[in-house]
Order: structure tokens, then C-alpha cells, then sequence
């Protein structure tokens, strides 16, 4: 019986971060299969799960006897058997917090891309049309309101006070926070809205927050807000949104997350002129998996010699 | 005889702005035009022309005796009649410096509509296609040259750095300057462009730069280099990065500036799937006449009491 650590991956990795892995960690044997129907083979002898969160059973706990750590390359943990691996004393780490940075960018992107008139320059470019009518606007000095203030929250308003604009943020109870320079609290969404030009939502999907995004919060924003949603599809009343949109409670939505992913092909928001469709990339970049591997680098090395100094440490018990 | 000094503007303005002006301005007498046809009725009583620069012959020159003191509500001032003007001691100011600031917003927008696969994804959304296969990419740590670090060169070189990149810088020596991590002179356009991500053009068009871009500077550039000219049209040799483009030697090119504008229906450009084409829009903004208008106020102030702290002041004799 082997003595090293056996880790099991059950995603497909590049040859490049194999071979990495396997030269960087002569204590540890890795054994890389392509999906949890080839790692079921080697459960038995893992010490260490490398996974990417949705693949892992109660059945799949049970069968693995060694099993001390399950690394999950994303922060979404649905689905994760919490039951059997708390019984089990295992540990779960993830990787939150890395998708911070992109969706930061996908949120100054979205500011510009309405501030600069971009889609109606690009729609111009397409008929090859001659025209400064539109006017572009800055962004400096703009009201940025942020729903969530956690660490993606506070990632993107470090981004947008880069640009001189005022940043206001939600929290449970209103506590300050860095990069915000206004804070209100859970109850009082309708005051954070009211100034914003831009109002960025990325509240966590939670029973307090299903739906909390409807008609009373549109109708108390300005006419000439836009609504960037980033966060959770669900925290969203949609047909109140389309309503805002089509009376004009509001200016424009530049949505990433919906109800229903992949938005089906009949939902009007893909032909709303007011309305921006991205398929659920404000956290994608290429960033993603090297800073992944970066934290189950860091984590594997503590886990052979100071397992007490492991970072990105789930909660088993609440779930994250 | 009126003695307060006349002020005769030769272009249209908001009334908002008039109002302002006449109220501010007691001791100064407005006329308000709406071309320079209608204000030569007025330029005999003329102390303060208010115009945007492309209007003014010599004989409007002549036909001013009390003229002291022309503001131009622009930066370029190709069409002045500056001979006549300087033979007359006439003061000139301008508004140079403040198309920084929605230069270099247009810039990092069109890094990230590069990055963040911008154009790909509006035309998904407009065939209602969800797929995320084009994977964006994050601008930290990317490398950027500008080329010309002048007033714009700077502002988007700040700008640039707020998004932890890295800039390098052209100018006429190669002498340091803020906001640029390093700086080549301009017999160096190759070196400063070899490791560049993005290459950022706002050199002014003059003999030593005229056609200056060519295929050599193409192809010194990385294969997946875009190239971003928001400076003048005619310091691109547009055949070269027509070619460039072509045989895949660039990436990619943001175009707002051309040898001729507008560009022609059938010029190449508008159907190149690598070239984005915008109609020179990146110095305006809504933010443009606020501050070309706060410039003048100043100025005006400065005339009326101490007209040595004036400005913006154009050499005559050099015309800029």
C-alpha cells in the first residue's frame, strides 16, 4: 500500500498543470481522471478530492474511507453532500474570492460600455454609418450603488472609485466597508438606489434576498439608472424589471444572470432594445483556473506540512 | 459708448449657459450669435471673441479695431488667422488638456471591449445565441504603449495604471514622465511597441510624424497586439495596417481616427471583422463644454482683473 498522499482528480486538467503538479509534489501521487465516473475507480484509495463542486454524491463520500480534504475549484457549493462530510470530519476548501477581479472588469466594461454609447457606435459601425450625434458621457462623478458589499462587491467598487465615481453600499447591517463611501443596510434598499447612475447588484442568493429586487426598488430608482446584474438571477423579480424597462422607471439593464439559465430563445429580454445579454461571463476569465491552482497549490503544501494554516476554509456546517 | 467690454460670441449655446454667463458677468456686456455670418453685425464693438476656431478670417481680424482677446472653445486651431492676430497683439487662449479625460475613458473601454470579448458576445446576444466559449481575458498586468506622452498621452497613461498594467511611453527624447513605467525616444517606435499588448496612438500629426506607423512598426508588434489610434489619422500609413491586419501581423485595430473623414462608404475598414471603427468620438464627451466653458469663466475673471493670470495662452507666432 502506498505510503504518499493519493489526490483524485475528477475534472480534466491541461497536460501543462499535470505535469506541474506532478513535478512540484514528488510526496503526493496524483491520479487524474477526466470525469467522477473514472475517479469512482480510485475512491477508495483517495486522501485528497480535487473536484469542481457538482459531481460529488453521499454514495461517493461513503466510498472513500481516506478522504481528509475535498478541494472544489469554484465557489458554488449547491450541491456539495454537506451531511456525509461533516459526519466524516472532512475538510472543504474553495476558491472564493478569485472571481473578484473579472467581474470587476465585466462591471467597468458594462459602466463604459453605456457611458461611451458603445452599442450604438457598434450597431453604426455594422451599416457603415458617419454619425456624432451621440453624445458619449464620463464616468467620473457618476453615483455607483453596489447591493452586497462582500468581496466581489467591494472588488468592483475599488475598480469604480479608480474612476472618480461615488460608491454606496448594501450590507446586512450597514456597516462600513472599504472603497464604499456610503453605506445603508438590508432594509433600506430603496434609499441606496435613489442617487445611483449605476446600480451593480451581486447579492448572494439567499432566503432574505430571493426577489428582493422588484418593482418598489426599480420605481425608486432614477429614470436614467441602469441596472447591472452580476449577482444571483433569482434575487431579481423579472417581470418587474421588464415592466420598469418598458414604462421607463429605468434606462437600461446589462443582465449576466437570469431566472432561468441559458435564457430560453422566446424571453423578450434578448430583443429589448434597453436590455444588454451576457450568458452568465462576468466571472470568467483566463485568468480563473491558474489563480484556482494557485490555492490548491498553496493548500496542498499546507496540507503536508502545517494542515492548521490551509486557507479558503469552508464552513461544513452552513454550507460556505 | 459703452464702456463695459463686449463679448461677441460667434457660436450657438444653451440658453442655461447664457443665462449663467449674464449673470455672472455684470460688468461685461454679451452678444450672442449664432454664426460668425451674424456676429460680424457686432465684431466693430468686439473686446472678447468667443468662437470655436474654425471660423475667423483675416478680414473678421480687421474688421474687430477693439479686439483684445480671442477664446476658442477647441484644441485645434489648423484655420486661425494667426498672422493677422499676432500683427494686432491679440491675446488667444484655448481648451487644450481637456479632451484627456474622455480620451483616455474611450481608451480603457476599448481595451476592455478587446478583453472582454465585447463584440462577440453583442453579436450573440443579437442572434440570441447563449454560449460561453470565448473566454475573456483580464487587463491587469497586460502592457501598454502609448505613443506621444504629451497632456492625452498622460491622462491615459493614468488611467492605465489604475488597472495595474504596465506603460510604456514615446516621446521626442525618451524623457521620463508620470504615470509611465518606461520610455523610448521617438527613434525607438519599434522597441516600444515589441511587447506591447495594446498600442495606444495620440501622437500629433507633424513632418516628423506624418506616416510615422508603417508596415515596419506592424510588424515589430506582437501577432496579438491590438492597435488603437485615437491621435491622428495621418500619422497611419492605413495600406500597411490594412496588410497588417490582413496577414494576421496585429490582432486587432480600434480605429477613430482615418486619413480621411468621414470614411468613405466603401472604404475596407467598416467590413474588416479585426477593425472596429468609431467616428471620431473619443475626445467628446458631455462633460466637454462644462469644462471648455470653466476655462473661459476663469479667464474671463482673470481678463476683467488681472489679465497676466490668464490660462491657456496659444503662442501666436507658433500657432499651438
Amino acid at each position: 500500500m502506498n505510503d504518499k498522499p493519493v489526490i483524485v482528480s475528477t475534472t480534466k486538467m491541461k497536460s501543462a498543470i499535470k505535469e506541474h503538479l506532478n513535478e512540484s509534489f514528488p510526496e503526493a501521487v496524483f491520479v487524474w481522471s477526466k470525469s467522477i465516473e473514472e475517479a469512482r475507480g480510485h475512491l477508495h484509495e483517495a486522501d485528497i478530492l480535487l473536484t469542481y463542486g457538482e459531481d460529488l454524491t453521499e454514495e461517493d463520500i461513503d466510498a472513500a474511507p481516506r478522504l481528509q480534504w475535498i478541494m472544489v475549484i469554484s465557489a458554488g457549493m449547491d450541491k456539495m453532500p454537506f451531511k456525509a462530510i461533516e459526519q466524516k470530519g472532512i475538510k472543504v476548501t474553495n476558491v472564493k474570492g478569485i472571481h473578484g477581479k473579472p467581474m470587476a472588469e465585466y462591471t467597468i466594461f458594462a459602466i463604459l460600455q453605456h457611458a461611451r454609447q458603445g452599442k450604438h457606435y457598434y450597431k453604426q459601425e455594422q451599416q457603415k454609418i458617419w454619425s456624432r450625434r451621440a453624445v458619449p458621457v464620463e464616468v467620473e462623478g457618476r453615483n455607483v450603488t453596489i447591493l452586497g458589499a462582500g468581496s466581489i462587491g467591494t472588488e468592483t467598487a475599488k475598480a469604480v472609485k479608480r474612476f472618480d465615481m461615488h460608491t454606496t453600499g448594501v450590507n446586512t447591517k450597514g456597516e462600513t466597508a472599504s472603497f464604499f463611501d456610503e453605506m445603508f443596510n438590508a432594509s433600506q434598499l430603496k434609499e441606496a438606489v435613489a442617487s445611483a447612475d449605476y446600480v451593480v447588484n451581486v447579492l448572494p442568493l439567499t432566503e432574505e434576498t430571493e426577489n428582493v429586487i422588484d418593482k418598489y426598488i426599480f420605481e425608486a430608482m432614477k429614470e436614467e439608472a441602469v441596472f447591472i446584474n452580476i449577482g444571483r438571477g433569482a434575487t431579481v423579480q423579472e417581470q418587474d424589471l421588464i415592466d420598469a424597462l418598458k414604462k421607463g422607471a429605468i434606462h437600461h439593464a446589462v443582465l449576466d444572470v437570469f431566472n432561468q439559465e441559458p435564457l430560453g430563445e422566446s424571453h423578450p429580454f434578448w430583443e429589448m432594445e434597453n436590455v444588454t445579454v451576457t450568458p452568465h461571463i462576468s466571472g470568467i476569465s483566463s485568468g480563473y483556473v491558474p489563480r484556482a491552482m494557485d490555492i490548491f497549490e498553496k493548500n496542498l503544501k499546507a496540507f503536508l506540512r502545517h494542515p492548521e494554516s490551509m486557507i479558503n476554509t469552508v464552513d461544513v456546517k452552513k454550507g460556505y
